[in-house]
C-alpha cells in the first residue's frame, strides 16, 4: 500500500499532468512565436519538456509514481502494481490534469481558452514512430526501475529530449498528452480525429515493450529458480 | 541554529542573487546582441540561468538555504523556519545583490551602469504567468527537500530552464530578481511601474503552492497520528 | 560471469545499438529538415545523441555493458574481459542492431528504406579527427570505470555531445554506427567507400587510449608492488 | 602524498587541458563555419565546453585534481595543498598541453597548424569580466570541495557554461587556456597582446575569491576554536 492516500495520489497524477502538458503546449507556443526557424523552435520545445520530466517525476514519484500518462499505468496493471481501478482513477485524473494543463497555457499566452487543433499528423509513418517513442519510453522506465530507480526521473527526462527528434511525431508517447494536445490549435497539437490512431499505437509501443523487457531483464539465477520451480511440478 | 553565522548567511544571500541575476541580465545582453533570432536570445539566456541556479544552490545552500528569492524566504518563515528579522535581514539582501548584479553586468558590457527599464511587461495574463511560475517553483523546492534534498540544486535550475519557455512572462518568479530587472534597460528589464503587479503575483503563487504542498505531503501515518492526537483532545 | 545469458547480452548490444543509431541518423534527418542553419541542425543532432547515450547505458549496461561499438568491444577484449567467440557475437550484434536502427529511422520518417550514402567523408583531416574522437572516448570509458562507475552513462553522454562539435568529422568514434550510417543518404550519412578508413582510425584511437590509461591510471601502489613482483623473480 | 606519481599527475594535466582547448577551439571552429548567427555559435561552443568540463575533471581528477587552470593551481598553491616546484611543473604542463591542443584542432579543421590570433580583447570592461569570471570559477570550486566534493566536476562545467554568456569576455578564467587561444586566429582567439590584461585579471578574481571564501566558508564553531586558541596565547 502506498505510503499516500488515493486523493493525494490522484491529485499528483492530475497536477503533474497538468505540468507537464503547459510546458508542452506553453513552450511551444512561445518557441513558435519567437522563431521563424522550426528547428529552433523544436529546441525551445525540447529543452522545457526534457528539464520539466526531471522536476516533476523526482518531485511527485513518491507520491503517485509519478506516471502521468495512460500507457504507463497500463503497464503497470498489466504487472499487478495497481487494480483496476486504481489504474482507471489514475487516468481519469492524468486526462483531466491534462487538459487544464493545455487550458492554462491558453490564458498565460492570451489565446482563446478552448481549442481545438487543426494540425494533421496521421497516417503509418507517424503511427511507427508512436510505437517506437511509446515502447523506448518504457524501456526506459522498465529498465531503469530495475536497475537504478533514483536515475528514473533523469532518464525519462533525456529520453524523451531525444524523441522529440528521432521519431518523424515527434513522441507524444502518452495518450493523455495526445487528447490534452487535441485541445490547442498551436504548435504543439494534433487534430482530434488523428487521436485513435496515436492512442493505439501508444498502447502497442508500451505492450512490446513490457513483453520483451519482462524477459530481457530476467538474470542467470531467476530463470534457473523459475526452471527448478517448473521441474518439481 | 545555523553552522554559519548571520553575517556570512547574509553574503551567501547578497552574492548568490548577485550572480544569479548577473547572469540573467549578463547573459541577455549578450543573446541579444549577438543574434536576431528571439527564440535563440532566450535559449542563450535559458541555459545559463538554469546552470547557474545548480551551481549556486550547492555552493551556498549549505551556508544560508541558498533563498536568493524573498518569495522562498516568505514560504520558509510561513513553515516557523526562519524568524522576522532574519527573514527581513536576507530579504534586504537579496534585494541588495540583486541590484548590485544588475550593475556588475552593465559594467561588463560597457553599458550605462544605472538604468531603467521601459521594457511593459503587465496585464491579467502576465500575473497569472507568474502565479503558475512561482507555484511552480516552490512546489519544486518543496517537495524536492521533502523526499531528495540534495536533488534541490538541479530541481530548480531544471524547473526555470522549463518556466523561462512555459510561461509567458518568461517566469521572473523571484521578487528580488524582478526589482535588480527593472534597473537594467536591456533583454531582461521590466518597468519599475510594472513591478508591484508581478511581486504581489509572485507572492500568491507561493503560498498557494505552500497550502497545496502542506497537504500533499502528509503520508498516511502523519494524518493517522494527527487524528489521533486530535481524538485524544 | 555475467548475471544475463548470451542471447539477453546479444540481444542489449543489438537493441542499445540499433537506438543509438536510430537517434543519430533520425535527429539528424528531423534536424536537417527544419532548419537551413547547419550549426543548429548539428545541435538538433547533437543534444539527442548526447541524452539517448546516457539512457541506454544505464539501462542496458548492467545486462552486456553497453558497449554498442565494436572499437569498446575491442578493448575489452584486449584486457581479456571478454572471450574472442563473445567479442565477435558482440561485434556482430552491434553492426547488425546499428543497421536496423538506420532502417528504422527510414520507416518513421518515410524515406526509401534502403540507401546508399553518397556523403563524402575521407582525407588525412577526418581521420586524425576519429583517432582523436575514439581516443577520447575510450579515456573517458577507461577512467571513468576505474573512479567512478555509475558516472560512466554520463560520461559517454558529455563526451559525445562535446566531439560532435570539436572534431571536424562529427565524431563517430564507433565502427558499428559508421556502418549503420553508411545505410542512409541523409545528414548523418557516410560513403560506404570513406568507411574503412573511418573504421581503422577509430581502432587505432581506441589502442592508444588504452595504452595510455594503463599507464596512467596506475598508482603508486600498484607500480610499487609490480616491481616488488618482478625483482623477486 | 597523492596516490599517483608527479609524472602521470603531469601528464593528467597536460592531456586535460589539451583536450579542454581542444575542445573549445575545435567547436569554435565548426561552430562558426556552420552558422550565421553569433549566438548559435557562441551555444554550439558553450555546450561542448561545459560537457568535456565535467567528463575531464571526472576521469582525471583522482590522479592530478584537474586543475588545468594555472588560477587555480595558484589558490590550490596559496592554500599550501601544493608545493612551489609542483605548482610550477602543473602550470607549465597546463601551458604545453593547451598549446597542444590548439594545434590539434587545427590539424583536424585542415588549418595552418601555427597561428596567431588577431582577435582584439582589450580594456577595462573585458578585464572586469575576466576577474568577474574567474571569481566565480574559484567560489565554486571553493565551495563544492568543501561542500559536495563528488558534485565539482558538474558545479565547474555548468558555471563555465553560464559564464561563456554572463560576461562579455565570454569567460576565458584561465590563464593557460588563454595562452592557447593566442596560438588560433579563429571564433575563440585571443590577440598575443591582449594576453597580459587577461591572465593578470584572471589571477586577481581567482585571489578575491580565496580571500572571501576562506572567511564566508568557515562554521560557528571553527570560527569559536581559533577565538578560543587566540585567546590562551
Amino acid at each position: 500500500m502506498s505510503d499516500f492516500t488515493l486523493p493525494r495520489r490522484l491529485v499528483a497524477e492530475a497536477l503533474g499532468t497538468a505540468m507537464l502538458v503547459g510546458t508542452v503546449v506553453g513552450s511551444g507556443i512561445m518557441a513558435d512565436k519567437l522563431s521563424d526557424d522550426v528547428a529552433v523552435s523544436l529546441l525551445g520545445n525540447t529543452i522545457p519538456t526534457g528539464a520539466i520530466l526531471v522536476v516533476l517525476i523526482t518531485m511527485l514519484g513518491p507520491i503517485s509514481g509519478a506516471h502521468f500518462n495512460p500507457a504507463v499505468t497500463f503497464v503497470f496493471w498489466l504487472k499487478r502494481e495497481l487494480g483496476l481501478a486504481v489504474a482507471g482513477a489514475y487516468i481519469a485524473s492524468q486526462i483531466l490534469g491534462g487538459i487544464c494543463g493545455s487550458l492554462t497555457a491558453h490564458v498565460m499566452f492570451e489565446l482563446p481558452v478552448w481549442q481545438a487543433s487543426t494540425t494533421v499528423r496521421t497516417g503509418e509513418a507517424q503511427w511507427v514512430a508512436e510505437v517506437v517513442a511509446t515502447f523506448g519510453l518504457l524501456a526506459s522506465i522498465l529498465a531503469g526501475i530495475r536497475f537504478k530507480a533514483e536515475a528514473v526521473p533523469w532518464l525519462v527526462g533525456l529520453y524523451i529530449t531525444a524523441a522529440y527528434w528521432f521519431t518523424a511525431s515527434t513522441s507524444f508517447a502518452n495518450p493523455a498528452v495526445a487528447i490534452a494536445r487535441a485541445f490547442t490549435d498551436t504548435f504543439a497539437g494534433i487534430r482530434p480525429v488523428d487521436l485513435p490512431g496515436f492512442i493505439v499505437a501508444e498502447f502497442i509501443g508500451a505492450a512490446i515493450a513490457l513483453v520483451l523487457f519482462t524477459w530481457l531483464l530476467k538474470t542467470r539465477s531467476e530463470t534457473a529458480s523459475r526452471s527448478a520451480a517448473t521441474s518439481v511440478r
